[in-house]
């Protein structure tokens, strides 16, 4: 579990122990191939082709020399220990071949072969055995079943994808770690194609001890890598996951992933009725908020934003200020803009002004559009893009000049009138939109600007940057370790529970279990009507699925009546239970329903629900996820992010309700699900009543399960 | 309005009035300059350079030749009428040398000059002098301000963007109408890139006559064109632009249209307390729902989905079957067409076992991993893709290759086999995803197949082509001359308006208004209790707002109270307004509480909205348009299109609502706004209750607003 991660943040790296398999200075081959096209064979070819300094030590027993190498015949025979091994034999030698490596002192090995966990229990069983045997000797190992990785900055290429034939990746500062092998091949040729730098890339395959979290952050802690981009199908390891993106806020690098498909993320099992509330992604998401990662939907967007985050600047308070040579260009990347939150505030009128006395044409709202006739006199396109950087104040820009932006006549000067405001201001991220090939951008290459032939994807781009900002901002918080307080052995009742979350902070109405019919009058007569009464027993859980709850209840005679229907219920309905009385509470009014839940995921541990009562959270799914602990702020921004939340904010001519109460509740009842520990189940406080400002909120029923101990004590 | 546009449909073409604007046999080029460098000049040196076959006639005053043609000093002096005059003269010129070329027979005129409505009120009076001259002599006029027309079949070039420079576009049959010219020429240089012929564009400026609409209807019509790209900021011209989506649904001709922007489509005004819900986009949206038209979001998608569109295969019952080397991009594909709603069922299970059997390492679900082992044996990729066509049974299928799919040794072979497959199955939509460049792609390319880099992007494209075999398969329902029904000559009050509506089926609870106390009490103990009072006025359209709405009225002595009380509300609040007494009606309980409405959009006439009550239209704003009038299978499909929808349909253990009844209610409540013509200015029905199955869907309260007339009669 993550429960500890936090406290294991140190100012070394975190991650070195996989530098051997990434930058190591000999490399030792084991099924080693004369065959360049074979996978033994490949890697020694790729290195040897583009200049591998270490050492290669290629091992066969039927031959003396490999591509021209001298050959060992087994790897007892390799005459020194190997930084790295590459293990490319059939699935059954994996095992004796890792002990021999043990033996021999190689610190790490990569394992090519297939035949394991993918393949069934017998495959998984023995791939159990061969990380035990590497773990025996201290070595980490990436795979089985594992692509490879490659560091082409040393010409190290531990890999066998035949995508390297069409060239190795482009120089550049990009670290690529992908789960899938075959998708991480794609990857690098949609990089190539993007001009976009991958030196280092590394594929994960089973993830027997290496995970996909081990390699972002070896990634994010090296000095020549300044963004990570990943490929992930499911999370397998939270720990090193979870201290690859705090490594990476640290460093101020950001990480861009791809996760795709459904996992085992989410809470699968149904706990509690909302159960199926707990989506795998929301939860993902959830937990990826508190990070500076941003989540591409899809392969182009991963590209985009990698791309444009190799600039390394991230604003903070972003805003994008367009100048276009099409107004038509300008409204759809308003469109776009408005659509992800991107802010494109006007310029200011001074400016407007002086612009359209500059040129009659041209509209200086914002987009700027200066028209195809600033083409003729490129000063005014110096002009007005100096004016929106200056006057504007804009964080981003971005410059759209489609085909003329490289015609023959203008590329290159209008390339440099762009250069000289960029440099006068480096701190502005500062993106060109035009369209050409190869040496028609150059000019805009080589003076530092992010291209992008289509400005919608810019925006989705610039405003990745910004959110990025904000998360190197924002310090981490930590979390401290979980478990400090005492469940009752068993699930309790909901008096019980009240009990328990009452003294974490999470109040409810004021309420009373009572043994008579009279007691339950003089308890009503004291908190005043409407009361509700409910069941009070520990064996019934949703007690209105049995018509143990009574709304509305207004006066002695009505108590004195329902005390007895709801006896008369349970003894048909539920003839086993043990009932503890009657449950009597004050029915509060004119308050707006609220559900807030907490759900035990299999991987980040307690994650807390909110959203509106009834519908909005059946009906509509309208719900907000986040893992637990939070402090009050981050609860009301939770709050606040659900669609319903105008009702509670005044919508409709009710009262605004006491939103400050909901959060501290909130914030509350997450940490009560921290301290709680792993044998919290779930809980469901539903309803909870957020009245008018400044009369609170409170848990109205209070639903807690807990996993069951033998020899629990109770709390 | 568009209320009569239906009338005009007839088999001959509607638009063949633009083929002298887009297929002359002849060109003046009035202006025309020796320097194939200025607008004056660039048409008449793209038209030699491709070879125009028509005649060009050039007018100069001060030349006897330009380039190498002889030219004439006025239009008076052309030896011939001209199919199309090119007016490339300074604004105030325009007006008589269209004049000029009306007298002398022009057909049509082609403006570019700008400095008309584009640049404010005296530029808009002279627009409307020249487009009156050109109608008084039968000519058409593109523009003014306009980039101009081309048809690269003639080489034909009435066009003056540079972007031709970089050479004129590709063979095919894609047409392009585009209302901005500079991002028409970024869309010529985006079709050029993406491979796409576009041999037919016209850019139609400030519209002044032709108009976007009248441009897509001349290319549907055409033979040359098989799908039209459009590019709107505003639709200017309501019957031309749905004439046109009609005749492209009879040609069986998709449309994509890339609308960006906010405009006049919706309704601006707050013609009642709902008006700010008819937003533009979605009024837009619900027209374009009637036609084979889709609605790229960026110029990427308008791309790729006409890319996919020239294909000509639009399935009906689209589903989609992927083969792939890579698992990740298998997910990654699920995630989208999910997203997109594209079904991707599996394969029968027998399917699934003999493949398994073939490739023990595949998964033959759907998508079919035949993993990088099949690459060895190509004849397993055609076993497994023809068992997805044949026992698969997918509509349309997508083959991800990525590099592989180009690689030397298996590109070729693999189109092959592919190609077989298509061969025999000429009515499945095959889409190819490889990474290439050039040569690589021939064997695909040669092979008639869709190609698509990234998988996802082709995923929206073949969603895309299912609905518009959806759309033209489903008959386009033509809508009667609107009208028929006499309204009152003023609004009418709440008792007045529910008469009215009565008449059109939209039925009231049993109510009446009655003048004394006494009398209500008879009524509400003859249609039982509880019961709602309400203030009946003319005066009082919002009667809550004053407290004249008193609900849960339930006994004879509550009547009593209540009818004095409003009485003295009114007195109170609303002195001046003439009461008719006190409306008295069933409570309706049990029920879902919706919202219907009717909007008058400037554009497209009434508009009606439904959503359930309260908090789902005013804070969530769940809310579905559709065009006036409409049947009820198309009533109830917006009632089952909004988020809420559940609600109706038993959700949280409530009884389901009648459906049916609710939809006549809309779909008698559409036909009403549209038999009532345009004085109708909005009707608001809410609540309007839908009690449980067969017992029918009323209308609670009822607001109409309608535009007074001076002398209008009473209906």
């Amino acid at each position: 579990m993550s429960a500890n991660h936090s406290q294991q943040l140190i100012d070394a790296p975190r991650f070195a122990s996989l530098t051997p398999l990434i930058e190591p200075r000999s490399v030792a081959v084991i099924g080693a191939s004369s065959d360049p096209t074979r996978i033994g064979g490949r890697p020694i070819a790729y290195m040897l082709r583009h200049g591998y300094a270490g050492q290669i030590l290629p091992v066969n027993p039927n031959r003396a020399e490999i591509q021209g190498l001298p050959a060992f015949a087994s790897v007892a025979e390799l005459p020194q220990a190997p930084d790295v091994a590459i293990v490319a034999v059939p699935a059954p030698q994996v095992l004796e071949t890792v002990r021999a490596l043990g033996r021999q002192g190689a610190r790490s090995a990569i394992v090519f072969s297939s035949g394991f966990s993918e393949v069934g229990e017998a495959g998984a069983a023995m791939q159990d055995a061969v990380v035990a045997a590497a773990r025996e000797h201290g070595m980490r190992l990436l795979g089985p079943n594992a692509l490879g990785a490659f560091n082409s900055n040393l010409g190290y290429y531990a890999f066998f994808s035949t995508s390297l034939e069409r060239g190795v990746p482009l120089p550049g500062r990009v670290g690529i770690a992908t789960q899938s092998g075959a998708y991480g091949a794609h990857l690098l040729g949609m990089a190539r194609q993007r001009r976009l730098g991958t030196p280092i890339c590394v594929a994960t395959g089973n993830e027997a001890d290496v995970t996909l979290g081990d390699s972002i952050g070896w990634l994010v802690e090296s000095p020549e890598i300044d963004v990570v981009m990943a490929y992930a199908e499911s999370i397998r390891n939270v720990d090193s996951f979870l201290a690859a993106l705090e490594a990476a806020h640290r460093a101020g690098k950001p990480v861009i992933l791809h996760k795709v498909g459904r996992s085992a993320l989410g809470s699968r099992a149904a706990l509690s009725h909302t159960a199926s509330l707990a989506g795998d992604d929301k939860v993902l998401d959830a937990v990826l908020g508190d990070y500076a990662v941003i989540r591409a939907r899809t392969t182009e967007e991963l590209m985009d934003i990698a791309y444009l985050a190799t600039r390394r600047i991230y604003p903070v308070g972003n805003s994008l200020g367009m100048i276009t040579v099409s107004g038509g260009a300008g409204i759809i990347v308003s469109d776009v803009a408005e659509e992800v939150g991107l802010p494109m505030p006007p310029m200011p009128d001074m400016a407007q002004e002086r612009l359209k006395a500059r040129l009659s044409f041209a509209s200086p709202i914002n987009p700027v559009d200066c028209t195809a006739q600033a083409l003729n006199d490129l000063t005014l396109v110096r002009d007005f893009t100096e004016s929106m950087v200056v006057d504007g104040g804009y964080r981003s820009l971005l410059a759209f000049f489609t085909q003329a932006g490289t015609a023959a006549s203008i590329g290159a000067r209008l390339a440099e009138q762009f250069r000289r405001i960029k440099e006068a201001h480096p701190e502005r991220l500062f993106v060109v939109s035009v369209m050409g090939e190869g040496e028609e951008l150059a000019p805009y290459e080589e003076a530092g600007f992010a291209l992008f032939e289509d400005p919608t994807r810019a925006v989705v781009a610039i405003q990745a940057m910004g959110r990025l900002g904000e998360a190197f901002a924002r310090p981490l918080r930590l979390r401290r370790p979980a478990g400090g307080l005492q469940l009752p052995a068993s699930t309790p009742g909901e008096a019980e529970a009240k009990r328990l979350l009452a003294r974490a902070g999470i109040e409810s109405a004021a309420e009373a279990v009572l043994g008579s019919a009279e007691e339950a009058v003089a308890f009503a007569e004291g908190i005043g009507y409407p009361v509700v009464l409910k069941l009070a027993s520990a064996d019934i859980q949703h007690k209105s699925e049995i018509g143990g709850v009574l709304l509305g209840v207004s006066d002695a005679d009505a108590v004195r009546a329902g005390f007895q229907l709801l006896l008369r219920r349970a003894a048909e309905k539920a003839p086993q239970a043990r009932l503890d009385g009657v449950l009597v509470a004050r029915q509060l009014q004119g308050g707006v329903e609220c559900f807030m839940g907490i759900q035990r995921d299999p991987l980040f541990g307690p994650v807390a629900l909110f959203g509106l009562g009834g519908i909005f959270v059946e009906v509509l799914q309208d719900v907000v996820f986040r893992r637990c602990p939070f402090e009050v702020d981050e609860a009301e921004a939770m709050i606040r992010s659900i669609r319903g939340a105008p009702l509670l904010f005044g919508a409709r001519g009710r009262p605004r309700a006491d939103v400050a109460a909901l959060a501290r509740l909130l914030s509350n009842l997450s940490r009560f699900a921290w301290e709680a520990g792993e044998r919290l189940r779930s809980v469901d406080l539903n309803p909870v009543i957020a009245l008018p400002e400044g009369q609170g909120a409170w848990a109205v029923d209070a639903v807690l399960e807990v996993e069951e101990v033998a020899d629990g004590a109770r709390s």
